[in-house]
């Protein structure tokens, strides 16, 4: 397991942080899939920091650069893989946390695990950073799905407890979320705005929801049991780094629905079988039933935070203040949107592969 | 993937509803291991039909037969295999529901996906029966775990929207759980029950969330990551029919969270680091920092009721109004709790075994 | 890994020699292919003992009973499990193994992995019984990969030094074997038996080559480096208990060759590519090239002859004389014909749909 | 599968002969290994071309670039990846085989499968130079086992049916392999050079057999079944190019032997069980006895050959004659010595963490 995701396709995420270069692989995918590499350039843009005036002012540029499996702007049959080199050089300001770990972030639990050889600075192989990989997959799989008619996308559902304007569970108004700020209701994202700038001005952060919509799907993808796509797409989207839940449909919410208003009635319209309400989010059975898939994904608060935070000294085990350096974003929630479409792409596109199989 | 799961061990769940026999295989399981069959007959009958009142009143003999893997009380290495035999003789009542799907179950998708070859009766392969080999597989694991040091429990948190008091995150009450009927706060449990009792007046079902802690981890289970504890938790979780929703820790509570509220401050308690709070839910950076694991499932209201709803027929592509006859649970929550730790403890074991492998 | 097998199916087998039942789960397997049970059942009578006057004495009824995933006839979608009961009950004659280990056998090695949990009757785990649940799963691959007009054929190359005619590689006799004893040239086949005869007399038994074929394949089975079919296939065919080589085309005999006597030129016949020759055993990158694939595998002599043998007490840490007891082929090699084809069924279908989820 | 192989560790192999740069990516590996990067450029330059007059002139500096999972000389927990960077640019040489594929080569099946779209230059993704990557991997898996007390190491056994002196399987003679020609025989050594010049001097090429032992190995490695050491090394061996068979200990030579000859008695020595012969090549149940692990890898002679070859045109559908250009080794045994020993390393090193995981 570790960094490796896939049953159709392999997906190998590798770099730290600071290290030489970080990338991926991408393995099992057919030969002759058009790439359009500024398309995936586009979409990358959407993730990279310094984007606005609360991102991180690091300038990442997250050029990827393809060593194998593209020719002539086709895939070959042999493995992806892209790197994206890292310019920051070694930083000195991570070698006190191995002795003192940040509250919420993998220092205490990467030094246990790996006595002390962890690379630490900035985060390591634990950073956000590694989703600009994740992001190379998903663009390229999203553009698979796309020539296929399936389409994805993401808006924030949720920041600091103020919901944007949910995706219609039916139809997802996908053309209307924002390119800038990708949220539906620009009401709400001012509010948002707000709120993300309050807690920067207090040294915090803010946490808060993505919401993913997935359409154009055919029935039957997914497997039974733990091959089902909640799961399948659960695994992946854990994979993004300060997520701490995943739900489908009408998820959390199911609990205190009866039966009879959360069954989603069969009718047809247009001589397709369809629901009258998506309750499932487009999954029955851990199989897809043709009406959009809905999930969301709740991400903690940044936990770099430039207040004064209780800790711990590993090597003299007592009590220390500690203060984070450096600077961060005060909310990755923006950043999250495309992440989040990227890791939906990937399961999906690995479920597309599995599902021809077996057709 | 479909129906098998596991990086160190490999379980296989086989059997429909109403076919000759269900079971799993647990492959991968090291030798010499204690297996108490008498504690774990105890624990499949948490599972089993007609305990109480309102659970479906078929009465389901779940005696395992093991057919290998165990001699003599203990695993010897070989893989284990465990049958129930169905006593249950085909059923008629579903011959017509290949026609007209069940609006919430896995009918419809399963005829797309199957071309009409699946079986249908009672279920099949996705029926909640196939929870009791699921439920072999964990409670072997859970005594192996025990065995270790590790438990894992789990209560009902809410059913029809009435909450439980929840698990302390740091010392959850694993033994105020209640027997009967597993809630911690019998004044809860009681109204829990009566909103149960009105649904099935009403022919109708309600929902709810399971709540499962597990403590005594040691630092460091979990792979960065897509091999992260709450990717493989939530892989197999899913893999319980109904469950649409998976959360860890504060888990979709974090997003109206400040960082300084969210991150858990260390502590040194009696010569050991731990956190001053759990908001993590014992996870960070997808490894176990020692806390408590704590997470929450939300199990969909029932599908099958007995209420006329409104679905199709696939044969003449016209509306129709469905009747589901048989006899159902007007809630599963209950019954679903000794799931949720087995699937908790077989993503536990899996990921125990990985950690051996890289010490 | 362990007992379990697959890329696109996942085979677990199961069972101890004297346990319970042996059986096996084959998952992931398309809905709607046809089984024909009696087919399956003349298939598994090849490999039963007592079909001659030199195997085993022993009596083993060979009939699957089926669990699950078959529908009047039919493949349902869902993991197909079957199991063999055994008869015989648990025998006094392996108790000493435990401090003795036979020569050639897995006992030792057993013992120190298991530390003395193994189950020793019969071989356990390790006993070539369980090539009885591998033929299962085999023989519906094979009737399966047939419906594709592929078909898979065997005969013993060699016994005990004494040479079959070798399949043409080009245009595999397949219809030529011989039934009671899988032979092409009758010649042969009656100076095997009489060595075969020879070594019992002797108390003593010889080993041999099963060579197997494969036509009708497509052009594009397979996948670069780990995942070519030469690969795949040798891990399966390794599976059965007593193989030590497996070559393929010209195997081991290439080494003699120079490149212009090795290569396959390609030449044109009735509008298909193919190739003059056949040194590449229908295999060229990892990736069938529509030829016939040729593989030959060789069995040691069976390890338990009835001639005292040189042993030590693992107890006492000193040397000892075994003798051992029971009644035992004094050659596998016809018995394993069938087994060498179930073995590379599995292998192609697994092979055959991955191939098409990537067409 | 495909490119990717393990079962504890992930390795992912990349890159195509002409294109950017060819890698690999380790995933899996423990933090706190130590690597020492010379060493491991001294086992590479082994792999290299041009060392010799009879291999390939083109001048490859395989020095291997660590991107990620290496800090200050240690392995840090993350996945390990490091690429070549390739300093030829794309050959025009190759344009013509897409129609007109050179015999022995991948160029046919690669043309069907991948429908025009692979990468043929060089050889693509099937190219020989792919064994690079794999020998870094496998370079590093060698310094870990060695470590422990493994040692892994091979000669060329035959070349055009010239024998080396076999290695002797109770006490491998590994320190007595030559560097410049990994021969134990210089006598032999001579005679298969002169053979390869021949060979050459007719623009030919000849085959031959590596011969490979692992000493210091604990009793127990390796599963049952399928996860037995012959067929998780197979699988991997079966992963380099050109190889067409491969046997353990006795191998084929087993069919030709009585039981009495090949099982091999058990003794005591110096207080350790161990066998006095070595006919199961220190493997038996799929488990390792502690005896040393003999395999031979048979390769077939170098396809490119500069002699005219029989071919046809796939685009006219008619015969053609074919001359290969571009220079290229008449022998490639000698280089492939120590990729047999990567290959063999990698599988054992898996199998050494995932015994580490049950015991």
């Amino acid at each position: 397991m570790s960094s490796t995701y896939g049953q159709m396709i392999k997906l190998s995420i590798f770099g730290q942080s600071h290290g030489a270069a970080i990338g991926m692989t991408l393995d099992g995918v057919p030969a002759g899939l058009s790439v359009d590499l500024d398309e995936l350039q586009r979409f990358l843009k959407r993730r990279a920091p310094g984007q606005n005036d609360f991102s991180t002012p690091r300038k990442e540029d997250d050029a990827p650069e393809f060593l194998s499996g593209l020719l002539d702007g086709y895939t070959c049959g042999a493995p992806i893989t892209a790197i994206i080199k890292n310019t920051n050089t070694r930083s000195v300001d991570y070698k006190n946390l191995m002795d003192c770990p940040r509250p919420g972030h993998a220092d205490y639990t990467a030094q246990v695990k790996y006595g002390g050889y962890q690379d630490l600075s900035g985060g390591g192989h634990f950073s956000g950073r590694l989703t600009a990989p994740l992001c190379i997959a998903g663009g390229l799989c999203k553009q698979w799905l796309d020539a296929q008619g399936i389409q994805i996308g993401a808006h924030i559902a949720n920041i600091a407890g103020i919901s944007d304007t949910p995706f219609f569970p039916v139809s997802p108004q996908l053309a209307q979320v924002g390119v800038d700020f990708p949220v539906i209701s620009k009401e709400a994202g001012a509010i948002m705005r707000r709120a993300i700038q309050d807690a920067k001005a207090d040294c915090d952060s803010v946490g808060g929801i993505v919401e993913c919509a997935v359409t154009g799907l055919p029935v039957g993808l997914g497997e039974p049991m733990f091959g089902g796509m909640e799961g399948r797409i659960a695994q992946m989207v854990y994979g993004i780094p300060a997520v701490k839940g995943v739900e489908f449909g009408a998820g959390f919410g199911t609990a205190k629905l009866r039966g009879s208003q959360n069954n989603d009635p069969y009718i047809i319209e247009d001589g397709i079988v369809k629901t009258q309400t998506n309750h499932a989010g487009g999954i029955l059975g851990g199989i897809t039933n043709g009406m959009p898939l809905i999930l969301r994904a709740a991400f903690k608060p940044t936990p770099s935070i430039s207040r004064p935070q209780t800790s711990v000294s590993l090597g003299h085990m007592e009590q220390k203040e500690l203060i984070v350096k450096g600077r961060h974003d005060p909310c990755i929630v923006p950043r999250a949107v495309p992440v989040v479409e990227a890791a939906v792409a990937i399961a999906i596109y690995d479920a597309f592969l599995e599902w021809k199989a077996r057709r």
